[in-house]
């Protein structure tokens, strides 16, 4: 392979992870319109999106896999490779919190509709600007802007623990209401992980564009990563 | 690097590997004997646990791609190199579900004590030993073993859907209750998502040991993996 065949691969590669990224987004706001409307044919779509998002995380797989075997890329374009490999399974988590959404959406079908003191709808909007945001610092290469992804984490995570006790206090308060407000609660904490997911991506884009591994450093938004011999 | 000592740094890997799984079992452990005596000091060997396996985690990354950049290994050796980076993403998650379950137990603590209809431990000894099987298929590249874990997973789905019926209905009728039978639901949730990352961690050892990609095949636990062309 020519070296520009080779970046070629590379643009590829990145293609078909926009495409998954999109597929992922696209399954979130489904699985939230299905939630807003309470509408059991948009969570058919959501099903059937995750098995395109699983089948297209193989593909990804395979492919990253084939340019790590066939060409041994160095430094950076491994970086990026391992990457891909990397926000491919975070994407992939994400089309299953979707489903795991639109699960709970055809469980409370049944149910008599309640208000409930959670905004469902805009803890997913957040979480969904999160993963765009994360990609978005993937296409661009932009630390800056996977940096500002994880400042969002602290506000759905906020988010979370406030519909946690609002809806625990229903279920004590109102226990006819207890299976409706589970159910919400079960969403809010899918959002919560989607934009855990959105974190792990925008750090994995640190970890490419700067070759600094910012995990599990709470204080990173603000701080300079650090370079890591090795 | 020569030949054997390649094969040393791989050997290496591994090792860490098991250790870190080994971290990640005894959080589990930690967390529901926390859960079953509610002993917060408990709680406090968990968080420390979560620390050291988020630290272990970045080495072992930093190890494979020191090794895959600078080694540029080929077909059994990469696909190698490339699991133990997925498995290793897995542990840490198992780490992730040991302390959200330890929070529950935090949050438990000032709740009077509840008899409730679900079997919290018989479901994290099922959960923690598919990790140690998944791990055992790994030390022995056995696909054999990784496809019982592939089946005893269903097990645990049957559990924590059977939990959630009987917690919501709890939630329903004694109302008073529904703080802490929604602390076990989580932790039933968490401890289902263990048994996932066991799952996925099988799922990696098949596609090591076989060159095969089961992911998201839901018969593979009878059906012969097909090769791949790639």
């Amino acid at each position: 392979m020519t070296r520009i065949r080779f970046q070629q691969s590379l643009e590829d590669l990145k293609e078909n992870l926009l495409v998954m990224a999109g597929l992922a987004e696209q399954a979130i706001q489904r699985a939230i319109e299905a939630y807003r409307v309470r509408d059991l044919s948009i969570c058919d779509l959501v099903s059937r999106s995750e098995i395109a998002i699983n089948r297209m995380e193989r593909d990804i797989d395979q492919a990253a896999l084939d340019l790590l075997a066939m060409e041994q890329p160095m430094a950076i374009d491994l970086r990026f490779i391992l990457s891909v490999i990397k926000i491919n399974a975070d994407l992939e988590r994400v089309g299953d919190a979707a489903k795991s959404i639109s699960d709970r959406v055809r469980n409370m079908e049944q149910m008599p509709l309640a208000e409930l003191p959670v905004d469902i709808p805009r803890m997913a909007t957040l979480s969904a600007d999160m993963v765009r945001k994360s990609l978005q610092a993937f296409i661009e290469a932009d630390a800056e802007i996977a940096r500002l992804v994880l400042t969002m984490d602290d506000a759905v995570d906020a988010m979370n623990r406030n519909a946690y006790k609002a809806l625990t206090k229903v279920m004590e308060e109102q226990s006819h209401l207890a299976p409706q407000a589970l159910n919400a609660l079960m969403i809010a904490r899918s959002l919560e992980r989607v934009a855990d997911h959105a974190t792990n991506i925008a750090e994995d884009v640190i970890f490419w564009v700067q070759g600094a591994d910012v995990r599990h450093h709470k204080s990173v938004a603000a701080a300079q990563p650090q370079q890591k011999a090795g």
